[in-house]
């Protein structure tokens, strides 16, 4: 069963364009330094692999959220939407 | 009764001082550019009113997830923990 999942990431500059590529991978884009989507367990485990081995842990921060589902009841966008995809339940 | 949300935002440098002040009022810092924390539902459309007179609409953006409560199953933290409050349910 798939997870809903917000990952938002802090990380060196250096290592921005990799953390990005491989959140590319699995999730939707929705903003700078954040992305969400349905993931399955095998997939969340080689993100987090993969984020893992490219992160220094003693520098950068990435917060991974997990829900049972879409679940958050609505998402209000200020100003620009920049990403294009829609979680609107 | 109180929302949980979660702020996450994506504006440009010359506003990031005052967004960040406004959010400090009202949620707990977790990490560069994401709050979270329960609220209120006055406090929550204060917070939207001064977030809209800060952001230049066109320019800049930032996503509240609304969610009943703390919703989120699991929070999980790869390299630093930068924010000092925990939320695991």
């Amino acid at each position: 069963m798939s997870n809903f999942i917000i990952v938002v990431y802090d990380v060196h500059q250096k290592r921005v364009a990799k953390v990005l590529k491989t959140c590319r991978k699995y999730l939707h884009w929705v903003q700078n330094s954040v992305f969400e989507g349905e993931i399955t367990p095998a997939n969340l485990q080689r993100l987090i692999d993969e984020l893992n081995s490219i992160i220094d842990p003693e520098y950068d921060s990435i917060i991974i959220y997990f829900f049972r589902r879409k679940a958050y009841t609505e998402r209000r966008i200020l100003g620009q939407e920049k990403g294009g995809e829609n979680y609107f339940i």
